[in-house]
């Protein structure tokens, strides 16, 4: 393991032996001459290898040479190997201006010839061989992306002395609503349902003194929907506070918190996703544009569209018009759109005395919800009242309610999709393309 | 929320008006003068109130102060609520030597004056109450204590260019093996099973050429035990890496990782954990002791413990055992079993050509074991022969096997369990105890 020396190593490294790893991309077979494409998890480099071909008239060859020839013409794309040989600087060669000539050849695992996706199949296909469409270039860089990005999440909240939570998937009652919900047999005849998201427990952590906590983690909704934005199972970034005065509190964390994790990326993969993506990462001002709901509508009424919803929110065609006003306006990708009526809110969104709107929010990022925000409801008796409003069984969130009966700060927090963010970050046209392997109703392998 | 204080900054104030936010722990109602333990995440604070009490003989008195000292008299356990008063250094106060004399109290929301459970209460009726159990500050130190572990080893990683995965947890076929699996409808009458471990998916990211992974995240085991070291969901920390020679490469990325990681735990929380659980965190020296199996049932058997397995492992108290003899032999808390016999490992573990015994190995922590690593088979041929010698059906790994199909490096990793960490870190006695909320056959709530 020792020896070998990474792709992206080799350019600082003076002409000599070397011993470099990876998969092959591309073979060019010449006749007097054989160039193979290696790529490693840091780049790609050129082999070479003076083919020696059997002689025509019979006379006496290097058995070895013509092996490793032989060896070269039958490598399929795909096959992962090591390589010894000479490396040498040349600034003819393209690709990282050096080259390495083959002495030794070591096959770890070869390849199938026939490989079953190209980089243009259809996404279906792609996915079906996912981890073969992940030996992109491009797509290598998406995870490599998220992992920069969670990061610099967690550096910025553990900085300022928040808990990382594990909250359990495994619940006795549904988290957010009967709605949408996996449940499965558990033991001793009970059911046992996957949680739609961390929210009674980033709650709770409130009401344990906890004061600030965050959680990246996995949630699920049996979501019959085929849209870009929507998935049976995603990763959830979530955050919790306590002693806020408003939901104003937990915008004013979260756009400083994105605008830090958007520009670790920028520093980190800035020229790599130029390169790849074809597009500048822009690093969001703070503070990030607001907008009330109804002056939304408007701006959108403005525009030249009616939403067509009674319930007055916006729509998926709303939220780009008003991000394109934003943008237009404030030159900005992010819009917080707030006072949202009640009745197209959870129960327990804390309500303004004065307008009787909530104190909630949801963030739109180049025209997608990324997230919605608020201020919890925290005094038990109008959080009853609120849930009793909505239709709610109280019997069924009674664990839930206990949470603030034997006191509970005021607090709130916000839930975040990580590959609805990483999609718009990088330009792409469906989550399926920025997630490790999709789960959707029609999706479940491999 | 710009006003708050904490209470761990008092100190450092100077004498004068502050507010500070947090729990009540402690009401000391004399007739004169009344003491208020108040607790926030950082800490606690003694508030002082001269009593003003209604006079006998019907004199007339100061309303607000009658009203506050009444307020207080009534306050219960765990009621939050914000103070505005006027700090004041004070050598003779034991608890951090200030106090904060009131002059404005706010209650965000009182607790019922019944509190459920006492610190000393049992570990079933504590998790049934498990957000009060939480406040004190032993618990809440663990989950310090967690972020501060789990964020070293991220760091470590992420310096090192690991990617960070988010596996899904939704599988179609089962994971590790038929037994102990979480099952539920999915759409178009499907079956999806509960992930037991990342295993397939890690590997597959070395497939994709991802190089080097981690993943801490979420597992599933319908597993009927009530030991101390079981759960039916648990946090599992999983790391994969490519073109190893042996299982030594993993060994050693582990033991390091866990140096560092417990040294960050050291130097952050060491003096805290000496309070509040008694020990001293030892720092493991790499290399850590290693051990072939057979050499340890010797020394076991030497000891005077016959191992009552006929499959050669060893046993819960076989494994106290040899990690009794390493602490006294080397004074390491830590402790390699290697060279497992195939019968007792999974297929996917390679094999070692001289010795037949796979490349793998059991780490124990103070006598618990707490991750199986290995090299993992990558030899399609070979694979698959070593699944039909478990007797399993080939056309059930069907999408596993694919990953080896199209060219993959050789790879290891290993799976270790968070909460056996914590719980050996801080000398607990289940992993019941440093599980935000623990799952188990009969414990689903809250």
């Amino acid at each position: 393991m020792s020896e070998r020396v990474l792709v992206s190593q080799l350019k600082s490294l003076p002409d000599g032996p070397v011993s470099v790893s990876g998969w092959v991309e591309t073979v060019r077979d010449q006749k007097k001459v054989q160039f193979v494409i290696l790529r490693d998890e840091t780049g790609a480099v050129q082999l070479v290898n003076p083919a020696t071909r059997p002689a025509e008239d019979g006379s006496e060859q290097d058995a070895a040479a013509l092996a490793l020839t032989d060896t070269i013409s039958n490598l399929s794309t795909g096959t992962f190997l090591t390589v010894e040989g000479a490396l040498k600087a040349d600034e003819r060669v393209k690709l990282g201006g050096v080259e390495i000539k083959v002495s030794n050849l070591t096959i770890a695992a070869a390849a199938l010839p026939e490989t079953p996706i190209a980089a243009d199949s259809g996404l279906d296909k792609r996915m079906d061989w996912r981890f073969l469409d992940l030996r992109q270039r491009r797509n290598n860089l998406i995870f490599r992306v998220q992992t920069t990005l969670e990061h610099a999440m967690r550096t910025y909240w553990i900085e300022r002395d928040y808990i990382e939570l594990h909250s359990p998937k495994l619940m006795s009652s549904p988290s957010e609503s009967n709605a949408e919900l996996f449940s499965m047999e558990y033991f001793e005849d009970k059911t046992a349902y996957l949680a739609q998201s961390p929210q009674h427990f980033k709650q709770m952590a409130q009401s344990a003194g906890f004061g600030k906590i965050f959680e990246i983690g996995d949630v699920f909704r049996a979501d019959p929907s085929f849209t870009s934005r929507h998935a049976t199972e995603f990763t959830s970034v979530d955050a919790e506070i306590s002693w806020i005065d408003s939901h104003e509190d937990v915008a004013r964390m979260q756009e400083e918190l994105l605008q830090t994790a958007i520009q670790a990326v920028k520093d980190k993969h800035g020229d790599e996703i130029q390169e790849l993506f074809g597009l500048d990462v822009q690093v969001p001002a703070t503070p990030f544009p607001r907008i009330p709901l109804a002056e939304a509508r408007e701006i959108v009424k403005a525009r030249g569209y009616e939403i067509p919803r009674a319930d007055g929110d916006l729509d998926p065609e709303g939220e780009r018009q008003i991000s394109a006003h934003v943008q237009e306006q404030f030159g900005h990708e992010f819009v917080f759109i707030t006072d949202y009526h009640p009745e197209i809110r959870p129960f327990y969104h804390m309500r303004d005395e004065q307008t009787g709107l909530t104190k909630s929010y949801d963030l739109l990022f180049k025209g997608v919800e990324i997230t919605t925000g608020a201020q919890r409801e925290h005094r038990v008796d109008v959080l009853e009242a609120q849930a009793t409003e909505k239709g709610l069984d109280l019997a069924g969130i009674e664990h839930y309610l206990d949470f603030f009966r034997y006191g509970t700060p005021p607090h709130g927090g916000f839930g975040m999709g990580l590959a609805r963010v990483l999609m718009l970050l990088l330009g792409e046209s469906s989550i399926r393309e920025v997630t490790f392997l999709f789960r959707g109703p029609t999706r479940l392998a491999p």
